[in-house]
């Protein structure tokens, strides 16, 4: 904190210029004004006055109120894209950036907004105060069919969910995490085994992807004479070396272990343990990443086929143009097994 | 996609309600909508009023506009956290949820916004029309003091730089990323290497960071006998093992490795292509990732201590409640050497 050092100049606090202040230095009217800063082409204003007025804005440091701006167009490009608290992975970060990129180059603006917080119908009313063309909803926070409307009042065109189940009013577009649970478990079943730990992390936010991955897994299980046991693991060494302390105790012959990561530092803790893998346990996570290839023992993983952010943009962009060209779809996510060594 | 159908359902469209619907339907006048919306204690409304106005936005579905009413409040809580499309990784996206988190809790609506594609004058006149009260400008735009400048114009209180450079007017918060490199290539010195190489990401993007560490590891040898070897090499498997069988070819005895996840990936493509580390050559990554300490042998880094992302919400809080309290300061970013087994 010695370093610190006041500011050398701070300018005295001015008012923000407002287009009536570039009309009274241009000598116009501040209709005029805004004719000639929005481009309107509409009403014939000479070339003298245009830069009259160009040049008292640029003057006065004035540039258009984008909230006034989209009042009187009464709709704006806004798309929003509730904001995430969870400590999400590299595939789906990719997937985010992929899709605020496409959006920006169809010439949306693309608006993150938190709602840390607030309950389903909260969330809906605060989106709705931005008055955005569409709201894309990442399952955080479960939209109810009272907030699809709600938006939808509000000048949404479009509401889109990505998640496990339908809402009634919006485009739900169905992305079963299950789905992963199911292929990883699948896979460990066809390999012979039958006591297969599934790994919960417990950090908080995941929740959304391992429940439902823990519950593909109970599902592949069912009706054959093999059983699931969930395994709680916080990310740190600590939790692991724990975990593989008590390992033989547990009886089981193989790990879901939720994700690469996850099944990286268990691997290691087992290893370290003396466990060998994948003679004594297979180890299976997910995503696919890189690094999971590095490990020896090569890590089996499940593959993620998410949509491409690019796709799922021009969907929302169909939505907005044309609410009823977008149905309900099931073809956005699909998990395949990459078997490489530890299983 | 042959899993699509139309939804059951599609409302016709319908105009969003607006204050004034909601005036006609309770029988009173806007003002008088307004002032029970915006729960005005000022003027005297009767309870019945109240209920009446309340009962007829709740059946309209009316929600205020937030872009109505920062205007007639002349000013936002907007702050202003232009959006990244770098491939960050996980260190630098856990300081950036936290940012957020921390805005929020201050009662900051957090937008974040793309310039992808613009300039630094650009970039600010676009972020200016959303007329934020402060801006946080991560060094993806370089602004300007001619930006600065623009946006103080319209409104905004606090303009937060962090990054290598002053940038006049703002509120600069030195973060030097040279550090970094000049931590790690000092540690190597001290272990007597002399050739030492720098990775140099190929992916686009990372030149904010690269650039700056591949300096600072060259200010660390300015003045000795050793020198330094910038390396290119892309997060592909294929791209380490070509830069493995070029290796011995090299000759270098030592490799800044960018950070721990380029580390690891050349590492191992090192490790299969014969390269006893660190015995022929010593490997230094950074960001200190759990990950690094999962091989064998352990990853020596170089741990970031950024600045907590609730501290820095609380310097923007400071700078837009009194601008003239914050300063320059140069002591949010520090690096450190954590030696393992891989020098």
């Amino acid at each position: 904190m010695s370093d610190t050092a006041k500011q050398p100049q701070q300018p005295a606090e001015r008012p923000v210029p407002t287009s009536a202040d570039v009309a009274r230095l241009a000598g116009v009217s501040r209709a005029t004004v805004s004719y000639v800063l929005n481009n309107t082409s509409a009403v014939r204003i000479s070339e003298p006055t245009r830069v009259r007025v160009r040049e008292a804005a640029e003057e006065l440091g004035y540039v258009p109120h984008a909230a006034a701006r989209s009042l009187r167009a009464g709709r704006t490009r806004i798309v929003l894209l509730p904001s995430g608290h969870i400590p999400v992975g590299p595939l789906y970060s990719r997937f985010l950036n992929e899709l605020q990129g496409a959006l920006r180059r169809l010439d949306y603006t693309v608006v993150q907004y938190g709602s840390l917080g607030l309950g389903a119908d909260d969330a809906a009313r605060a989106w709705a105060e931005l008055r955005p063309v569409a709201v894309i909803s990442l399952g955080e926070t479960e939209l109810t069919a009272q907030g699809v409307e709600l938006l939808k009042r509000s000048g949404a065109r479009a509401v889109v969910t990505l998640g496990p189940h339908r809402v009634e009013g919006a485009h739900s577009l169905l992305m079963d995490q299950r789905e992963i649970g199911r292929c990883a478990v699948g896979h460990l079943l066809e390999r012979s085994h039958r006591r297969i730990g599934v790994v919960v992390p417990s950090e908080p936010g995941l929740e959304l992807f391992s429940t439902p991955r823990l519950a593909g897994a109970r599902k592949a299980v069912a009706g054959t004479d093999a059983v699931v046991e969930p395994l709680e693991l916080a990310y740190e060494e600590e939790s692991a070396a724990a975990l593989a302390r008590r390992w033989r105790g547990l009886g089981l012959d193989a790990v879901f272990a939720y994700n690469d990561e996850y099944a990286m530092l268990l691997m290691r803790a087992l290893q370290d343990a003396g466990v060998e893998i994948p003679g004594e346990v297979a180890v299976v996570g997910a995503d696919n990443l890189l690094l999971g290839n590095l490990l020896r023992p090569r890590l089996t993983t499940v593959n993620i086929d998410m949509v491409a952010g690019r796709h799922l943009a021009e969907l929302v962009d169909v939505a907005v143009r044309d609410p009823s060209a977008v149905g309900e779809r099931r073809d956005l996510m699909g998990a395949s097994l990459v078997k490489r060594e530890s299983s």
